[in-house]
């Protein structure tokens, strides 16, 4: 079998094909053939080095994929061959608040999933919608959970309320997605008049351009009767000031941490007299994975994807995401 | 103008319709023109003389109502002339969990809203969604925020959770309504197939027939692979064991109270080791009805309205409730 | 080595000591050198044959105890050999809420500790705060647990707040012991003059013998200005109906299942007038035994024990936990 | 009788006594006698002319006060001629989140408490402890109430865990004092080792110079095995980031804004990197002051007071307070 293995820092160059014999399952682990993958921009930072947490050497790509359960180790309970899954990026994180406990994760200092084959524990494994085909399923694990750990894990969200996402990167395409589900109001930025549409389509009651408005949280204010939004899923770093001036007393700006974007400095005094919140967000646990997967499923909400590659192509597939002019998952199909 | 006033236990003769001087606003009161009004069980039991909370001598009838604000008392900061309002039924309860302190309540130890007029506290009333008639806004205080606060008010709701109602009661419609507003899945029971065809309309995705299927519980764990349902929104007390057998681990039993049946006494091992949570809800709080109303008018929800009589058939409506042969609120209305 | 067997409701006769090797740790676990266990009335109901969970055929007996560990096997970053822990009694459950899952226990469907050596996984064990003998953090992981989570683990317990305790056994001891350590008020009741000076020297601000008031609830709204109290740690069943006439609105009954007694049923209408919530607790997870641990650790709380038997007189410690008749925990020492 | 009027910005000589006649109660108020007051950072904020929320011209000064209730107007329930209260800082917030519709303040926007009699709505007084003189009840509006919801407002405080306190103000002390109540572990810092002495005296574990320790969160982490704190209650903004490097995955940063010092941008790699949560405190409501009551109640915990003035040297008291070398509370007392 095959699995694409990166060099920290090595760029697109860095990026290798290598042939491994088929691994086995241990105790309580499952061998997944894999089906397909999702690219998220956390393998950007890891092509360029720059990202924040342990890389192993030589590791395989990707923290994120779906597959088929075709073998189980001793003991396993949780899984029969035949089964489709994804795989949770952190596998040791199966319940309750993160921990650096659960730090090891999938495609990271951990090996990933862009592979034809793969064994994991049963823990790290879900169940995926019936709905949903491979490829759609691949793109849950990374993007997916984080949207929906920033929405329900911190202040639950309710119906009627309101979230700002901004731009329209996988999380944030998720996150209106999700909030849509919940019956709340989304407010989005964009600085894009097609993307705009495309997020009124997803579901955005309005979308406001970022470029002609750089203060978008005056915008977001005269939306909300000046109250401000329940909610911001902040993804970027570089528009914090605006997320916390655009959030109500007590309201929630869930950060999901560097997506590429500068990340200024935070005046106190404006957090002070926001009363909003700041809770950075960590993707999410196996608990919060299948009550997602519940809600997909229940909903029958089916993911953006922007392009599906071959996995013969998934360099082309890593460059085109290095391009950022995407509207959707990029996925790599193994079929 | 003139008022309906209730004799506890006096049944429908108890009834009396009686003139007065219109009342004036004192300090942060309003002095509202009703509207319209709703009807609800608790009325029947006033009339019955079996409401387990104290009742005003010749109290003006019915807790539920809509108007509109006519004039304002000094400093009135949250009302204004021409305002569409409704009326929270425990008007000093105001947000937090329920305490007795919090215990007056319209149309009970207070005055009700069966009238033309009434004055109440500023923080007693909430603006009404815009795309809501009075009429349809009258049904809102009591039936509606009760089953908002079931949902929210305790663990709250996420989408893809399964919520079980029971009946057409005016708490389960609105908790179906709801429910799907969050995108929970709603299972529902009901005896009559008419009735069935009607609550899959409003989005429950199986109907439970508990005539034939007495121990229904067994149906709910059909459905949801032996889990059980996240939250049961239990209208009855007959009921309570089989909505115990339905919720899963650690789910939650909303106990609404005595809606009319007898309420057999609960076996603890049954509760034990269903390891289900059970919450007696009592209606809700302003800062929940604002939430709620939020929700309804971001989602444009219409609550069911069965049948609206005149404020001068008042007594007919009652009449019409007590035959318990209803689907959606019994409405009277001013105009 | 040798192990206690037990043959489910074989009695005390139905308890044998059997040879075995020594265990192997495999992936993952841990070889662990018992050093002290702690009885349980759940011991009781095995014995008896009425214990309401599946218990594997001729289990070694006991959920819990302390010990070194010994060996570990591959993979193991949690331990090393020379490490003084106890072990949790659902060893799946890490995190998060009881889901059955998560069922498996130690001393029922899963091998227990009253054994000279035992191998769980790693995720199993937590270490033992220094202050404490092998024979006092034996004694942690049922009655200790579940007392804790009955506090912290659904509504949390703040000082100030007022906790009702009910008897000696163990779960109440530690749970006055806990509710102390958070500033907490705690009324306890008992039917022993000697038992109440126990407890009000164990920090219960009253004591309520429950022999000449039957009612105590009465007693309990004298004592809290007809308030009632925040939190009930209900160890009977049999006196459900007491707990519920004595919290609070939004207070909550902590049930903790079948200790003994009969548990007569609980009426619907004393349950929705109180309003108070009922909550089954089943132990707890590996994150609060931690936490627990903190707080015994930063408190330097000593559990109470009432008499230390060596591992050659196991039945006689059976036998004098049958007699219902002590004052804190029943241990079993290996030194 | 005569109350101190503050221009704000006018520093002590914007203080002046001015004779009123004695206010009366009107519909729900009561009049009360005032007995004691305190001083706050806060007067020194308003007496410098940089509060950050609107202030009354020719305000009566003084947030804090108590005193004894020596009329009532109509319609009052919640207290009698005679009863002790403190009065609430927001008087308008009685339970629930805070919101800009609650922002009214006493001493601020609204008159404040340095006066002989003042007249406040029922709802805004709560009852004070019996073992409390007015003088230490006079210290809990502000400093303590802050210190209360920050660490039971969010994540509710629990025995074991750490909190990290900052210098020696007065909420500092409080927290310090409340965490211990609540059976936490608490670490302090101070630039002063008499003062250092105190803070162990009140419980502290530990004390941080952060003089000779700029970096203190590297001693935080040291002494809590490189996890952090599960709670700051971070009084200053200049050590923020600081407190966010000391603060455990999850835990919580609470921000008691600005208590004088310069507050330095936040970098918002270091935040996202700690996965603490940052949560702005606006002191607190009824609910929780009534419920930091209990606490100190039933613990008989004792306010620390540095210096109590007469009424008629209230400048002095000012003066005091502006030098910021002092150890608990400045109060001004009317006997």
């Amino acid at each position: 079998m095959k699995s694409y293995h990166i060099q920290y820092g090595g760029g697109l160059n860095g990026l290798s094909l290598k042939q491994h014999p088929i691994p086995k399952a241990g105790a309580r682990e499952v061998l997944i053939k894999m089906r397909a993958n999702s690219l998220s921009y956390r393998d950007v930072n890891i092509l360029a080095g720059n990202y924040p947490l342990p890389v192993k050497p030589d590791v395989i790509a990707v923290s994120d994929g779906a597959g088929e359960v075709v073998a189980t180790g001793d003991g396993v309970t949780r899984a029969r061959p035949g089964d489709r899954v994804a795989v949770n990026m952190f596998p040791l994180w199966l319940d309750g608040p993160f921990g650096w406990d659960y730090a090891p994760q999938i495609g990271g200092s951990l090996d990933g999933l862009l592979t034809e084959y793969a064994v994991v524990h049963e823990d790290a494994i879900v169940p995926i919608p019936d709905h949903l085909t491979y490829e759609e399923a691949a793109t849950l694990p990374c993007a997916a959970l984080t949207a929906w750990n920033a929405l329900t894990g911190g202040k639950p969200l309710r119906a009627g309320e309101t979230v700002l996402t901004l731009g329209s990167g996988s999380v944030s395409l998720f996150a209106l997605q999700f909030a849509k589900l919940f019956g709340a109001r989304v407010i989005a930025t964009t600085s894009d008049e097609v993307k705009a549409q495309r997020l009124k389509a997803l579901g955005a009651s309005e979308v406001i351009n970022y470029r002609q408005t750089p203060e978008f949280s005056k915008a977001v204010r005269e939306l909300t009767q000046g109250n401000g939004v329940d909610q911001v899923v902040e993804v970027a770093g570089s528009s914090m000031e605006q997320s916390i001036l655009s959030t109500r007393a007590g309201g929630q700006v869930n950060f999901i941490g560097r997506m590429g974007g500068e990340s200024k400095p935070v005046n106190l005094t404006t957090l002070f007299m926001s009363a909003a919140h700041i809770r950075p967000i960590a993707v999410g646990n196996r608990s919060q994975f299948i009550a997602m997967n519940n809600a997909i499923a229940v909903n029958k909400l089916k993911p953006v994807i922007d392009r599906v590659f071959p996995f013969a192509q998934a360099k082309e597939a890593f460059s085109y995401l290095q391009t950022g002019n995407y509207f959707g998952k990029i996925v790599i199909t193994h079929s």
